[in-house]
């Protein structure tokens, strides 16, 4: 089911399968959690990291709700101005900011994070070039190992994000003297991703508050602590405790108040991640003397997580069946043996033309599909109250290869 | 350069970056390579293998050539026509075909590879329900180990991909008992991408004669002997020598004349891959106090393979630079660790705007290309003669929205 409705029955409906499946209840629900748990501090606010799910539709509720959005990419920046975020709450991030992007973002009043020297450098230009002055926070490396893994691990010391720590007397400097073009109001840092032990969270904010005491001693009126690095998820399944927002915030809830500073958090994963699966129906089974399969229609072009990560998602059929339980690879149908969406999994045998659903799809999955294989994007659909919405339209041969002009 | 082009000048031209380039020149001697070593064959064809690479240009240029067209879905075998492939020429493979592409391959008499029991059954149905008989050839797994990447080699016994060779007999049965709706016509064998050990070729085809003189035992007219699995290509461009495909063919050439074959090859990366590369700009260089780091304007988005298989490209800067020489990982501005394009690369250091290209790009690079972060699928050009032409639209973010309706 997904909330009161069977997955089998939208898999039958649908036009196109596989696809994603969000569950507006649940996201409602999680945003909700984040907002009670900033409660009583002042003019913190939630900035959602669109990179994780930037459907539209998604994206325009979350902003319904009074979220803001933290922002990796100028077309990022311009998806959250048509899905009606507030760019005071916004946040723009990254490693590798293009001038035209900074312009867009400094012309919209957004937050720019510093990532380094020449960062700095585009930063002042954007400025320049547009009239308006940029608001900025210093991205900082806390040093703190987040314990996941290196490829969502961003706050070491050998991270290709944020500023030479030893070198930040110059970054202050040189904002000082370009104080009609930039405007340092924040600090910011991103520990990276999954995690689930929030000691780590307040070990980072520790640091921070080291630099926000120093950084202010230099004259500078500090409003913003941006913690970036979200909450793991239960993708096990198997009831594992997870911290939920308030077990993160309350963390650094006394930092924040005595230290007087509006906190920015940056949730993505634990925000979307388990509002939604992806639907996939079965081609068939079969074995090659050695090993099982179950071949279904999805693959690793709508969901490479487990093929780039090594990640796990649970995987179910998702209607009653009784076939013989055995250990299956579920793969799809693409054309390579990295093709798999799970390994080693004991499941019922499903007939053909089985519902089979990956969980906690909501994160990193769609954000991230390919068209290897010409297998083009999948639709999505959400469930809101009783009824089905489809959220991205069904993929399109022709439009797709209309990029080529012929 | 590119053939008579500087790459500095088109940068400075394209308008946006980043973007593929290919050139036209090293395609057809490439294609030339493949079509000379195969004289001698009668009725051998080359079957591209579209995966690699489905540039609809590329795609046209080939089949003008006179190449025929591996295929791996729907919108793949769709594609092909298109462009103009002749069906005749055409192969239909994969584990997870799905009835609606198996209906489009057999309406069209295209080759269809029976890769397990529920895939003959499709077949078997697709011809039923479209009225044409299947023209089919047998997915074998020889067994022989590529010693590749586990991601890219396909013909193992534990591999998703193929009969179960013990159950023989009972296709051959089923395909007898369906004589009406399926031909059987040849056998098929994929043993792995990035081949450098032709040796291995002639194994997998000594293991495969010994198939078809079995079949043809059993009053079969088998006709074709398909071989799948690529060359490897001098990623590491340090001047190994790699296979030619005349070194390729001459290991099979006895066995296919002495058993009157028509040999398929299907050739993906050694066709394309040194084709083409991946030119990005520089944004910026920085250093953490342990790494320096080059920022490019490209990332795992446009190009996953580093990230995904662990895989070396060679990467330069493309025009003249007396910056000091350093150890740098390049990386794009995509916001996660698993985005680097390349690591630990001796370079003199750019400056910004400076073009950096990723060589031998032409194969699984546009192909896997994704939308994370909103980076949305790059421009292509190619250089034929001392012309430039685009032959991939630069992409546009209002036509990648609209698939949400509002």
């Amino acid at each position: 089911m997904c909330d009161s409705l069977r997955v089998k029955d939208i898999l039958e409906k649908s036009t196109y399968s596989p696809f994603y499946l969000t569950s507006k209840k649940q996201l409602t629900y999680n945003f909700d959690a984040y907002k009670e748990a900033l409660k009583g501090l002042d003019s913190a606010f939630i900035g959602y990291a669109v990179k994780a799910n930037h459907n539209l539709h998604i994206m325009r509720y979350l902003a319904s709700l009074g979220s803001g959005a933290v922002l990796v990419s100028g077309n990022e920046l311009k998806t959250a101005l048509i899905a009606g975020f507030d760019p005071s709450k916004m946040v723009f991030n990254g490693n590798g900011k293009m001038l035209h992007e900074l312009e867009l973002a400094v012309q919209n009043n957004v937050l720019v994070n510093i990532d380094s020297e020449f960062d700095l450098e585009h930063i002042i230009q954007a400025s320049k070039n547009t009239g308006v002055k940029a608001r900025a926070m210093l991205r900082i490396n806390p040093d703190v190992d987040p314990k996941v893994h290196a490829y969502v691990s961003t706050g070491m010391a050998s991270s290709k994000f944020g500023i030479n720590n030893a070198l930040i007397g110059d970054y202050l400097k040189k904002i000082k003297d370009n104080s009609t073009n930039v405007e340092l109001l924040g600090v910011h840092c991103h520990i990276g991703s999954t995690i689930k032990d929030v000691t780590i969270f307040r070990d980072a904010a520790l640091k921070m508050v080291e630099f926000v005491d120093m950084i202010r001693g230099e004259g500078f009126d500090l409003q913003y602590l941006n913690i970036g690095g979200g909450l793991g998820i239960d993708y096990e399944r198997n009831g594992e405790k997870i911290p939920t927002p308030k077990d993160l915030i309350d963390t650094v809830r006394d930092l924040i108040i005595k230290m007087k500073l509006k906190l920015i958090i940056e949730p993505g994963r634990s925000m979307v991640g388990n509002t939604t699966v992806f639907v996939n129906k079965v081609t068939g089974v079969k074995s090659n003397g050695t090993k099982n399969f179950v071949v279904v229609n999805g693959s690793m072009s709508e969901l490479i997580r487990p093929s780039l990560y090594d990640t796990y998602q649970h995987i179910e059929v998702a209607e009653p069946c009784k076939g013989e339980v055995k250990t299956f690879d579920i793969v799809g149908p693409v054309c390579e043996s990295a093709d798999f969406l799970g390994k080693d999994r004991e499941l019922p045998t499903p007939d053909e033309g089985m519902s089979l659903v990956v969980m906690d799809a909501g994160a990193y999955c769609q954000a991230m599909s390919s068209v290897y294989n010409l297998k083009l994007t999948c639709p999505e659909f959400w469930v809101d109250g009783d009824q089905l919405f489809q959220i991205r339209n069904d993929p399109d041969l022709d439009q797709y290869l209309s990029v080529y002009d012929m």
